[in-house]
């Protein structure tokens, strides 16, 4: 078996020296500590991958893998114990009963610790697994180093993991540096500007600009910690998938995606109620929790800001390396996905763990936190007939979640593990329908045990009360939770080349590109009917049932599985990147056909994932609009002015049309921004590995004697979405700032509407197209050479890969974002609501 | 100079036996009679194009061209007799007089007259021009037959004009036996609904159903009468080109555009205007011209049916075969576009005449005659306090438009005629600015002398009368008239490559197809914003300004100069087809080049076109919906129910909302569905030319021996258009209807906004990146091969092609059919407004 040399192995031979002591430490080492390197010092004294060698020397990596779980504890151990101090100083004056074992304070916390603890045991699991690779091919060669040769790899494999832990490492703190910035800005104009708008009661003010900069600093957290252990579990995955069956690389993935999820669901609903409990020190009389709530938006807006930059920046990092790394490898000069010559692939790679891990944690963390604040702030007048555990009741669903879904989670590691490659899309399918289906039960008896029996909420519109029963609740939850997993179905429907859609898509490609693009984009759109209808009738349903607290309930129905939901969402990019490593490390062809197989399965159940999320985003930003008119109206009231929106929000207002329209061009406006910042930075990297290609000829040889610098590429891929993410967050977050201050709440309202309709669809088609895309060039790739499709590197391959690289913008960049653009805009608008209606009594600065 | 054979030459050489007295008798005839074949006949008898041959012998041309004329009176005159019949019967019984000369009845009927005279007239300057070729090549050549050959040359182009005409009119005539099935079928639904609706007042649904037959006449004229038209001189355009100078030819696809401009404007408001004036002898006294107006409305939902089954028939057999053609013709085989061995390239041409032409046609006409209706129906209570002149001032408006296009046209033919290739653009875009400029002072005129001082209207919302003054009116049409121009501008920046968008669009396509559709689809997203930003401010201008009545007043002034808009769009289309039939004929390159020019500057003019088109059908669609929730609102204060809509239209009643989000799905519905069939026409197309290829070795040869099999791709275009157009119509007729007999007013409400949002956004995004892909390339091709973008035949205009290729159904099927959509919804609703009221009070048979 003759094969060529790649970059990586001209630096693995170099290695080889050192490797025999490393190797003896690698094996001993386990527990907590990873292994990896564990006395491995110097070891980038050699010339390595050329990654950034002049910082890296003299640390070790053992170091280094401390000081990545000691950060962990930095950002996230702080906060919590400054909040929980802070409960348990207090909490003797609040009505908090230690008696009171089933009360939601206990059930709440109790699943938020019993979360965390859960991601820490899925986590020294994973850490369990030396990083080494087992050598099991080395029997077929003899003489020279081969990638078969387990140290060789072995070396190859830590440097592999090191070089994307650093990439994403300095780029998450770049990523952060300018959201901190933006955070500290954002919090003293909310502090001034909530202030002045509730005639100065800077207890509202700060109270709201705390909880803005504790959502900001728990969705950094999220999109940190994410990273961290997708890149720390990439590499484990790699090496289990070296392991004979199934069941070893994908419990290593999905448990990957569990500590993600559950850590990051614990400490979403432990940081707001902690908080929450913290208010309530200020504000004990059930009369007074309504500000409460208000104050709580911040937390959800805090959420919703850092995803907004985290996903736009991850989207386009990540997307710019890939279709980068697409145009010039794949389509340009023929080199497989990966290949460790391709000067861009490092970046991809890095791109995987800062977009699709830690964009994607900030946006669920920050759409679950909108949809509690939403449910909160609509339902706070259930506390004066209810209670404190009553009002609470949307968190207490949260809580609920989580054990269902730890519970849910052992079908997959322990009573049906996988065993087959058919087996890995039914384990991440049987998830998502068991935990919905174990969530309605759990949610009926959640709402008899907090809710009372009968409960009165005031009515969005007209002067009427609304009453309503825990089952009434109930259901609007499980609406939401069935709807989610409709859509899920039906996105998969779209995107998976196992069903019609994607096929004809395949088919389409025999006609070249531009059929491909066409059928594509067509696809796309038609994926839009039957989610809409879907959506339109669990709005319907909870709208009529329980007024806008039932839209709100929805809502967190949608995302009650959200810790089963992220497993999954972390768990794809997990073995994309896997498979990234086998192929870099150039390990035996199975490995790579094992991790791909995983990340076919994820990219299906990622599509599911995806349309969890676009139909939740629509029934917050619904919700949050809902109390965004319940605010306003209460604003005008208290002011003894004209109650406004009395009679509803009338679409027959010339303000509230027009901004309707101008609402509807946001989306398209924000996905034309990203998308060509993606095309930019695309061709800025096309650019910049032609000119490696260019200026070292033998790159490209069979046995390269020359080796990429990667870091141009990863410099490229930083600056430019450090560069690009800034202008989309901008429109969007001033958008409706300066619409609420200028033209009042009227044209606010057209605006959020307007937005939402736009958004949904522009969303779930944006998505779909992509992902489907996506699939039927893997179709086209799994075909052979002789039958209909003609496999890899067809000419109908080559259209595939066009329509593959026009979706990766669509459905990892602009697709995405358009949730986070809804919710955002809405979380925003009802955060300053009364300081809109402060200017004119609603009617804006021109007061038109 | 060698040059290969063309399947074409074949058949002229075999012609070169008649051609003698053809070319005799072509020469001297003149007048109305077209000198095309005046005595040609048999000649069909030779082997021809392949063309139907079978069907066509012994047939003339002369014949074809009297029959074609016979056919427009046909179908125009009968209807206008018997309008004006009516009218003149029973006139003496309304209050019109003959003494008052400036009565608004004489200066709509005056300016209609006119209209149709002057179309006449431009259409007898055209048919002067001989179909004969100049030969000024033939001293170039000796010997063999060749191009320039002038009488094969002649003989290759009336094949090539009867092959068109023979295509067009064979899908017309197919196109239509549909509608005309759907009319009748619907007329008799309008009937019996209509009827029941009203408490079987039988008059109303009489009356309804007739002007909707009416409108769909009116309608499918308009096409027949464009196509005709535009086929009638395409031929004549090509050979003016041959001669020197940029006069002749400008000026000759110039009239043709103006005879369909002036003829559908003429006929459209006589007719609606007869119909009204008829109407009134039924319900003379004031205070019943509200029911003339509803009724009055079928004449709108009639335009806009045709319009619908016009644009997308006609749309999907344009770009099928321009679709096909362009896959295997230039990407498959690099034969340039037109070329003649393309079997595909006569249903190419033959789809410019039905799609672009007719499709267009009808479209507009739709836009014009629901634009009045909304008017009509919203202001029908001028006529109470200000009398008949009063009422119909939205047509007069319309009348004025016609003498202002007239007027400025002579601009373009004789103050300024078109002296060099930089003339063209800068011709056609002074007519759009200078009626625009003219229409001001005019509309103003007119209001001052048809409208009242002041006059009341009652307020769309609430209790309130609006008081409004005739410069008020004025202002609104003229906002109307200025944002079209603004839209259209905008428009031209980001399709024309003169500027920096397509110029960005041609750069990324160095980095191949991929990054050229990323940067398309953004371009067009991009697009979006300053037009809606336009759009809105004129609907909060003349909302504020004059409520409902003033935003169908500003959609009037979008369509003020609809004549020029017309002659503009139609001029496209005509140089287009010119220059293929130049190609196909193969007359001397210059001869190409020339028409190339004078299509590119239409190309860019047709965006503005475009720009007008979609504006005046957001705000027709809006002012449709005004007169709907008007209509229900007095249905209800009739039936004494409770008043519907009272104060306005709330978003947040559940089913509103959720409508609101099904009618956002729509247009991205009815996007896929047009352009799947596109690409599954376009496959199919692919197929069959590719199987020529295959079975016909030869066909491609330097000096092919065999001859394509045009008819074959006719017969695929015709057979899918009429095939796929149904789905797309169904729905959007159905969706309506059905929403509002079941779930009832609010939830049509809702549909109707979100469709609007939607289809507006969708609209604009899809025709500008189809303009703007299809200008990038051709900016490329503009290129020297050494240049920076390569030019023909590079990789970089491959990139580029695929980008045309994917723009085609873009602009040309869904895009502009989108207007259509939101439109036809609209007053489909406004029709059925009191039997949708008369379910269950506005509740649907669901009665949610």
């Amino acid at each position: 078996m003759s094969r060529r040399k790649s970059p990586l192995e001209l630096s693995s031979e170099a290695f080889q020296g050192q490797i025999d002591e490393q190797q003896a430490s690698a094996t001993t080492s386990s527990g907590i500590l990873p292994p990896i390197g564990a006395s491995q010092g110097g070891n980038r004294s050699g010339p390595g991958l050329g990654l950034g060698s002049d910082k890296a020397d003299g640390k070790t990596l053992a170091m280094k893998a401390r000081r990545g779980l000691s950060r962990i504890c930095k950002y996230i151990l702080p906060p919590i114990i400054l909040v929980l101090g802070t409960f348990t100083i207090f909490s003797p004056s609040s009505e908090f009963t230690k008696d009171d074992v089933f009360s939601a304070t206990t059930v709440i916390f109790g699943a938020a610790i019993l979360a965390l603890v859960w991601a820490l045991l899925q986590f020294l699991i994973i850490a369990r697994i030396p990083v080494q690779s087992n050598g099991a091919g080395v029997s077929e060669e003899t003489g020279l180093v081969s990638s078969t040769d387990s140290e060789a790899t072995t070396a190859r494999l830590i440097e592999i993991y090191e070089a994307i832990y650093e990439g994403a490492e300095s780029f998450l703190r770049a990523e952060y540096s300018v959201c901190a910035l933006f955070v500290i800005c954002f919090a003293a104009v909310i502090f001034v500007l909530i202030s002045w708008g509730t005639g100065w009661d800077t207890a509202r003010g700060f109270f709201t600009s705390f909880s803005f900069v504790l959502g900001a600093i728990t969705s950094m957290a999220s999109g940190y910690l994410g990273m961290k252990v997708a890149v720390y579990s990439n590499v484990r995955t790699t090496i289990s998938a070296q392991k004979p069956g199934w069941t070893a690389c994908f419990n290593t993935a999905f448990r990957a995606g569990a500590v993600m999820g559950f850590a990051l669901c614990g400490l979403g609903i432990f940081m707001l109620y902690a908080t929450m409990l913290a208010f309530r020190v200020h504000y004990p009389a059930p009369e007074q929790w309504v500000y409460l709530t208000e104050c709580l938006t911040g937390y959800g807006l805090g959420g919703s800001s850092i995803a907004m930059f985290g996903r736009v920046g991850g989207g386009i990092y990540t997307k710019a390396a890939d279709v980068g790394a697409d145009l010039v490898g794949k389509v340009v000069h023929g080199i497989p996905e990966d290949d460790p010559r391709n000067p861009a692939t490092i970046a991809d790679n890095v791109g995987d763990n800062v977009g699709d891990v830690a964009g994607m944690g900030s946006d669920l963390f920050g759409s679950f936190a909108e949809a509690t604040c939403a449910a909160l702030v609509i339902g706070n007048s259930i506390g004066l007939t209810g209670g404190w555990d009553a009002m609470v009741f949307p968190v207490v669903v949260s809580a609920v979640g989580i054990v269902v879904c730890m519970l849910c989670s052992f079908i997959a590691t322990h009573i049906s593990p996988v065993k087959s490659e058919a087996g890995v899309e039914t384990a991440l399918k049987v998830q998502l329908i068991s935990t919905t289906v174990l969530m309605i039960p759990s949610v009926i008896l959640a709402a008899k045990a907090f809710l009372p029996n009968s409960f009165d909420l005031k009515a969005t519109v007209g002067n009427d009360m609304v009453t309503l029963t825990p089952i009434e609740a109930a259901l609007c939850v499980i609406m939401g939770a069935i709807g989610g997993l409709t859509i899920g179905l039906i996105t998969e429907y779209y995107t998976s080349h196992t069903y019609k859609p994607v096929r004809e898509l395949a088919d389409a490609c025999k006609t070249g590109a531009a059929t491909n693009m066409i059928y594509g984009i067509a696809l796309g759109y038609k994926s839009v009917i039957i989610p809409v209808i879907v959506l339109a009738s669990v709005i319907y349903g909870s709208f009529s049932l329980c007024d806008m607290y039932g839209v709100s309930l929805a809502a967190i129905g949608f995302l009650s599985n959200l810790a089963t939901g992220l497993t999954i969402d972390v768990y794809g990019p997990v073995c994309d990147n896997a498979g990234g490593i086998a192929e870099m490390a150039e390990l035996e062809p199975y490995v790579r056909d094992k991790t791909d197989a995983l990340d076919a399965a994820g990219n299906t159940t990622a599509a599911i994932g995806k349309g969890f999320a676009i139909g939740s985003a629509a029934l917050v930003s619904l919700a949050l609009f809902g109390a965004f008119v319940t605010r306003i109206r209460n604003a005008s009231a208290e002011a003894g002015a004209e109650e406004l929106f009395l009679n509803g929000v009338n679409m027959l207002e010339p303000l509230t049309f027009a901004f309707l329209i101008i609402g509807g061009m946001i989306p398209f406006a924000f996905a034309a921004m990203t998308m060509k910042s993606v095309g930019l930075a695309a061709m800025e990297m096309v650019m910049e590995v032609q000119r490696q290609f260019d200026e070292k000829p033998h790159l490209l040889d069979e046995n390269p004697t020359e080796r990429p610098d990667y870091d141009a590429c990863i410099a490229i891929s930083t600056k430019a979405s450090l560069r690009e993410m800034v202008p989309p967050a901008t429109m969007v977050i001033l958008t409706p700032l300066l619409t609420g201050i200028f033209f009042g709440v009227n044209a606010v309202s057209g605006l959020l509407v307007g937005s939402l309709i736009a958004s949904v669809q522009l969303a779930i088609s944006m998505s779909n197209s992509g992902g489907a895309w996506d699939n039927a060039k893997k179709y086209i790739e799994k075909a052979a050479p002789d039958s209909d499709l003609q496999g890899k590197g067809s000419d109908i391959h080559k259209a595939a890969v066009v329509g593959d690289t026009v979706g990766d913008p669509f459905k990892d960049t602009s697709g995405p974002a358009l949730n986070i653009v809804m919710k955002l805009m809405a979380v925003l608008s009802l955060v300053f609501a009364d300081t809109f209606y402060a200017f004119n009594n609603g009617g804006g600065i021109f007061n038109l």
